[in-house]
C-alpha cells in the first residue's frame, strides 16, 4: 500500500483548482437558518428534526460553493449542540463535502494527552482502524496542554495523510491573555509557532508546504504577517475576516512571496457567517432573501473570492 | 420556576454523603476491555458492536462503583473515537450515572469563541433549550483562547446549574511549555487561577465554593498546593493519582484546612485506569480476572478510598 497522500499537496491541488484560497465555514446555527430549511426538515423528536435541518442546510452550502472554493470548515460545536443526531448529521455533512471534491476541515479543536489526544486524532479523522473513507481532511487542535500533547495527533494525521490546524494566535479580543504570555523571552505563541515550523521542516510536500498547519487570526495582522515569516513552509488557517472585523489587506500578510505568487498556496481565509446567512444580510438580502438563500450564499462566496484577488496573483 | 441547585452544593452533598472525595474516570479503551464485555455486545456494524460495548462496560462501571464514590468522569474522546454510535453510547452511560444518583463531570476539554463556546456549553450541558434531564452536571473547559471566551459557557452553567472545570495545570510532563509562562510577571496558571477565584468569590453555594472548578495535576504536588491556597473558593479537579504517578501524600495538597476538616469537600481525585481495568492488573487480577471485572473495578475504587482516608478527616 503506499503511502496516503500529503494533505498540504491535496490541499494545494484544490486551491489551484478553483484559484482561490477561501475557506467556508459550516456554521449551522439554529436561530439563524433560513426558514424554508426548518420548514422541509422531519424527525421523530425536536432534536432529530433539527439534525436535519442542519444536515439540509450543511449539505445545501457545499452545493452552492462547491464549485467555487477548494475547502469548508464544519463547525463541530453547532452539530454537537444536538447531541447524538447531531453529531450524526456532522458526519453526513461531512461525507456530502468529501463527494463534491471539496477537502474538509473540521473544526473540533481538540486536545488532550497521551492516548486521550489519540482516540480524538483517530476518532475526528476518520474512526478507528480501519478509517472511515468519510473521514475529515484535517481537524483543528488546541495544544494549551503541552506540545508533548501535540505528538498524538501529529502520528494519527502523518499515517492518514491528514491535517492539523493548531491554535496559534486566535482572533478573539482577549486571545493574548494567555498566547502572549513568555517563557525564557519567547510567548507562547512563538513558541508554538517554532514547535510547528519544526515539524513541518520535516515533512515537507512537493507543495513546499508540511501537514501541520497553524491558526493564526486575521484581526491581528501584524502578528499574522510576522507569524508567516517565523513558520514558513506551515499552513495557515485564517479565522476572522469578514464578520469578525478582518479584511483582505488584513490577511494579506499570511501570503509571503513564496505562497502569493503561487496563486495563494499555504494559507486559507475563512469566512462563516457571511456566506452561510448571506440571504439575510446586505446586500445580498434584498436581491435573494430566505427563499434563494442558496445563491445568496454562492454570491456572498463569489464576492470572497474577488476580494481576495486583490492579494494572490 | 426556582434557580437550579448550586453545582458545588450538590457535588459536596453527595461527597458528605459516601464519605469520600474519590472520582472514577469512565474510559472504555477498546484494546483494555474486559473479553466478557465484547463478547456481550451486539450491532449492525463493527462501530455499532464497538459502541455497545463501550455503553455496557460504561454502565457496569457505574453499577459497580456507585455506592462507593460520589462522582464519575466519562472521558468523551474515547467515545468519540466510534463516531455518531460512540456519542449516543455516552449519552446513554451519563443517563445512567444520573440515574444512579452519581455527580457526572463530562471530560470533554472544550473551548472555542463567542457562540460557538456557548453552543458546546449548552451541548453539553444538556442540549438545545429546555435541557435533557440528563444532562452532565460538569465539564472540563480549556481555557487557552482568552478569559474572554470562558463567559459563554460560566452563563449556561450559571443558568443550568452545572459546574466547569477549566484546565489550570495539567497532570503531563510538558504542561509547563505554556501554562508556566508569564504576562506581567504572572504565569498562565496563575492568571487562570485568580480568574476562576473571582468568579467564584461572587458564585459561592452553601459549602463555601463557587461553580466555576479548576483542573489541576497531582503530579505537581507543589504547585497543586500553592494553588489550592491561590483559589480557596474555587472546586479542584486533580487527576494524575494512581496510573499517572501520583500518591495520596501528593494530592494532600488540593485539600487546605477547610476543605480537608469538612470530609474532603472542594476537591475531587480522580482515578481513571487503575479502577476501570483493575481485572488486568495487579494486585487484584489474580483475584478476579476478566469474568469479575466489576468486583475487580469496585475493590480498586475501594482501596482508593481508603487510601485517600489518610488525607482527608
Amino acid at each position: 500500500m503506499s503511502a496516503p497522500h500529503h494533505y498540504a499537496d491535496r490541499l494545494h491541488a484544490a486551491v489551484r483548482s478553483k484559484g482561490t484560497p477561501a475557506l467556508v465555514g459550516i456554521d449551522p446555527r439554529l436561530k439563524s437558518l433560513p426558514a424554508p430549511v426548518l420548514d422541509a426538515a422531519t424527525g421523530p423528536t425536536e432534536l432529530e428534526r433539527f439534525a436535519d435541518a442542519f444536515e439540509r442546510f450543511g449539505k445545501g452550502l457545499i452545493d452552492a460553493v462547491a464549485d467555487l472554493v477548494p475547502a469548508v470548515k464544519p463547525q463541530s460545536a453547532f452539530f454537537e449542540e444536538l447531541g447524538p443526531p447531531g453529531v450524526a448529521a456532522l458526519s453526513r455533512v461531512i461525507a456530502h463535502a468529501r463527494a463534491a471534491g471539496l477537502i474538509v476541515i473540521l473544526d473540533a479543536k481538540r486536545g488532550d494527552i497521551g492516548s486521550t489526544a489519540e482516540a480524538y486524532a483517530r476518532g475526528l479523522l476518520g474512526g478507528v482502524d480501519p478509517p472511515r473513507p468519510d473521514m475529515a481532511d484535517a481537524l483543528t487542535v488546541n495544544p494549551f496542554l503541552g506540545p508533548d500533547t501535540l505528538e498524538p495527533f501529529v502520528n494519527v494525521a502523518r499515517e492518514r495523510g491528514a491535517g492539523l490546524y493548531v491554535l496559534c494566535k486566535t482572533s478573539n479580543p482577549l486571545s493574548g491573555k494567555y498566547q502572549d504570555a513568555e517563557l525564557d523571552g519567547v510567548s507562547t505563541t512563538n513558541r508554538i509557532a517554532a514547535h510547528l515550523d519544526l515539524i513541518c521542516a520535516n515533512s515537507i510536500g512537493e507543495t513546499g508546504y508540511g501537514f501541520v498547519g497553524a491558526v493564526v487570526g486575521a484581526t491581528y495582522p501584524a502578528e499574522l504577517t510576522d507569524l508567516r515569516n517565523a513558520m514558513p513552509c506551515v499552513p495557515l488557517l485564517v479565522p476572522g475576516y469578514g464578520s469578525q472585523g478582518g479584511s483582505a489587506a488584513d490577511v494579506a500578510g499570511a501570503f509571503d512571496e513564496k505562497c502569493g505568487e503561487r496563486g495563494g498556496l499555504g494559507a486559507l481565509i475563512n469566512s462563516s457567517r457571511a456566506v452561510n446567512f448571506a440571504f439575510s444580510a446586505e446586500p445580498f438580502a434584498a436581491e435573494f432573501g430566505p427563499a434563494r438563500w442558496q445563491e445568496a450564499s454562492a454570491a456572498a462566496a463569489r464576492a470572497m473570492v474577488e476580494d481576495l484577488r486583490a492579494i494572490v496573483r
